[in-house]
């Protein structure tokens, strides 16, 4: 047993219905609020808003947070003198935080109404004219999350499934990451246990709390799992497919997933047993595609629009990028056969 | 699911036999390091931080750490003009050091030697008089933990099984303490599953090292969840027994768990079964049992000196402590018959 684990302080609430109570105990101290979400999130997060020294309401966000919305962020930051920054939504929202706290110090209170996770991590992104940078700063996690469940129900059921999946992508991928720990392994495992349950329950009926809990729940922990182990094969797959096959990010994680663990499953015997027991089922692989069953989750890269052509050239791109202490080898006939059965939605168990 | 979470922001080194590089890595930065152990450490601590700059070895530490001794030691850090502090031991160094931190800030690194698991929290404790004062604060949480089995090999394996089987009480607690948390219960579970792996390793040969990082991975773990949930029935009916009749610490945790676990187990489902799950037992109580027997546990408050007109007042001192949210109510008959089972050493099934 030798592995580095590093933790973030952070104070988490969470409790459906609870968002306005919470928010009011998380910011406590602060004067000159920044709130920052989207156009369509605004009404919503004034709402919950309401009892707090909000001195600025900040719309003016975008997906990947392009550097001009960042330096908007940061010019509106410090002209509003903003001591805390609260963020409403998805990634767009929590990114453009990340991308003031950044160069400000300011800290960061959070409100996810996604599986995203980006909340509980120190990693942060922007874009300059298309091209991503990413890095890792303390400064840019927030100190405290509020989890509210009821918040997540204007997520659309399909997008909801494609998002929780994503996130159990991360619980998938933090058994094998290059730093993957202990620690990881079980916050991940427990993480999949939660999407076990509450995904089912949500494709059942999209206004079940309990199962939106538990996938919130599952998305925080995956997160914070994943962020410690690092990118595992199955990220380093759907990096590439996302950015040169322009697929969507949810739904390409979803079609990769299972025919990644499929390869990998039987070379990874904790993984294996950690997420048999978090599924409920003999093995890892069964597990997930019972899951995919109830839940009808996307399989087919093909129907997210990807050609058939385009396998060789992905096979070519991920090959460099394998991390090198994968539970197994990986060679160009394995990733070939790995993205032809995501491409065509073929079961898992022909890899 | 309605909670409250805490993380603290920690990095935590662990592999046997790499303290002293992993020293290196987490004091980078520092340039006068006051080295604080007991005496009966200061040679092996010497050794393992012969590349350190360190500007003070600080050996005046002693239990429960006595108000004079934190005083004496934040002189020495001053006089030292210290910018870290880096307590190699159990609780007499790593409590001291945090008294210095508390009203210093001065970052603490710190290398267990024992199982307590005080270096995963942000508790400390002074006593003055021998009245015991305790607090919490973000200051004495250490920022970098270096875990090296190779440090636990110094303590005898009678005194390792009272402290590992101290450390599962932690997680036993942490199942229901008051602000218990389903992320406490799963890191909880771990720390069960690893102890219950490690410590019979050590019973049969006191030099596996495989044990003993199970068991000081089981620690921090077990630490940490408990920290977050506070303390549950278990810690209340020892606290007073420590206090009262100076029963020693460890063994006196070993020999009450099992009846408060029969106890509480029955009526708390989610405990019962990742406690079962932890031990591959049908029970919590049965796994429990079972591992009693391989690493042949303190089982009997008489043994370690208690007189059996000493449960009476117990009973009465422990029962307006019982907290609130106990799986089940406490009424003086319950605390009569777990205490007389403990004292006795009976089988915990009778209670």
């Amino acid at each position: 047993m030798n592995f580095t684990h590093e933790s973030l302080s952070q104070k988490i609430r969470f409790g459906s219905g609870t968002a306005r109570d919470a928010l009011s105990e998380v910011t406590a101290g602060a004067a000159r609020i920044m709130l920052i979400c989207s156009p369509r999130e605004a009404e919503r997060a004034a709402e919950i808003t309401v009892d707090l020294p909000v001195a600025l309401h900040h719309h003016d966000v975008a997906m990947h947070v392009p550097v001009e919305v960042a330096d908007r962020g940061r010019s509106a930051a410090a002209e509003a003198r903003a001591d805390l920054l609260l963020c409403f939504g998805g990634g767009s929202a929590i990114g453009l935080a990340k991308a003031v706290a950044l160069t400000t110090s300011i800290p960061i209170v959070a409100v996810p109404t996604t599986y995203s996770g980006s909340e509980a991590t120190s990693m942060w992104g922007m874009t300059d004219n298309g091209v991503k940078t990413t890095g890792v700063d303390p400064r840019v996690a927030p100190r405290a999350i509020v989890y509210d469940a009821e918040l997540t129900l204007g997520l659309p059921a399909e997008i909801g499934t494609a998002s929780g999946l994503n996130a159990l992508a991360h619980s998938v991928d933090a058994m094998w990451g290059p730093r993957a720990d202990p620690i990881d392994r079980v916050l991940a495992a427990e993480s999949a246990r939660a999407v076990r349950e509450g995904l089912p329950a949500i494709a059942a009926d999209a206004s079940d709390l309990t199962g939106r809990e538990q996938v919130l729940y599952a998305a925080y922990l995956a997160a914070t799992a994943f962020s410690s182990a690092g990118s595992g094969l199955h990220h380093k797959i759907c990096h590439v497919l996302g950015g040169a096959f322009d697929l969507p990010h949810a739904q390409t994680h979803a079609a990769v997933l299972p025919h990644v663990l499929a390869f990998n499953a039987p070379a990874a015997p904790e993984a294996q047993a950690r997420l048999a027991g978090a599924f409920g089922a003999p093995t890892a692989v069964e597990g997930l595609a019972a899951l995919y069953d109830e839940v009808r989750a996307p399989r087919s890269l093909r129907d997210l629009g990807m050609a058939e052509a385009d396998i060789a050239p992905a096979v070519e791109a991920v090959l460099p990028l394998v991390p090198a202490g994968n539970p197994r080898p990986v060679t160009a006939a394995d990733l070939h056969r790995i993205l032809s059965a995501a491409w065509s939605g073929a079961t898992p168990e022909h890899i």
